[in-house]
């Protein structure tokens, strides 16, 4: 038994209570952007009810291409307007360094990524370059409100980073 | 005042509650890719815990660059060995094609994008395409279980697709 199959058990609880469907459009025209960190139940952080917003996630909380493919068809297909970024302490990114990464992989697989592991040694520093990116960025192009966090671990806390 | 405003005040009310830090490795061993649309609130979805599993989401829950390196960085560095795939019923990305989408922006911007928007025309047949650059690709080595699912907006309840 392995631990999707556990989960899959848990998602028969979640059937047998859910109401459904709703409408696909995000209800509250916003997209998040945050670290895929197992502690960051985002919904919950922010108080998100069902149908309200995009939740895009991935290794950091960064933006590349693929969270721009995301945003671009979250505003100019579903509506969204309001763009929050969510960084947080503690956070994996900050532990290693692209090279080394890809070292390991290159040793392991004798191939090397043709992709950027996008480590960090800063946090408020990549948040800042992250909210840069989606500025500069001509595909998404429909943003009312763009804002970026730092998700503090030990205290549940979303903490502003402001520009400099 | 926007929707930001809003979700900041929420988590005023979570931050007040909150109990932590948990450690950083995800307890369960599991990485979840899943679309970012609204309605999929994954925690709730499967039953997870605070602190238990990535979870890795994006436009369509496909496939790309971007989640290899997330689904790496979360085998070699944190642990990982299960992969959880979700696509769901009523999504927008079996709305519309490619080059639609990037004539679009073209006409808006005067730029076509480099990339692919990944649109599909049928889930199931997704959901196995995107195991199988998950299984391809040379950079993901520690899985030991990986299965795809739809999610049903309407029931609550994962589907399983099978390979053919």
């Amino acid at each position: 038994m392995t631990v999707t199959d556990e989960y899959l058990s848990n998602n028969a609880e979640y059937a047998a209570q859910f109401n459904g469907p709703l409408p696909l459009p995000p209800s509250r025209n916003v997209a998040v952007v945050a670290c895929m960190d197992a502690r960051l139940d985002v919904y919950r952080i922010l108080g998100l009810a069902e149908g309200e917003a995009h939740v895009i996630r991935n290794a950091g909380g960064v933006i590349t291409d693929d969270e721009i493919r995301s945003l671009a068809i979250s505003q100019r297909l579903l509506g969204t307007k309001e763009i929050i970024l969510i960084h947080h302490t503690d956070c994996g990114m900050l532990t290693f360094t692209d090279d080394d990464f890809k070292r390991g992989i290159q040793e392991e697989t004798g191939l090397k990524p043709a992709w950027s592991a996008e480590a960090f040694p800063d946090l408020e520093e990549d948040v800042r370059q992250s909210l840069k990116r989606i500025e500069a960025n001509p595909f998404v192009t429909k943003t009312e409100s763009l804002r970026g966090f730092v998700f503090d671990v030990a205290t549940g806390q979303l903490n502003e980073v402001k520009a400099e």
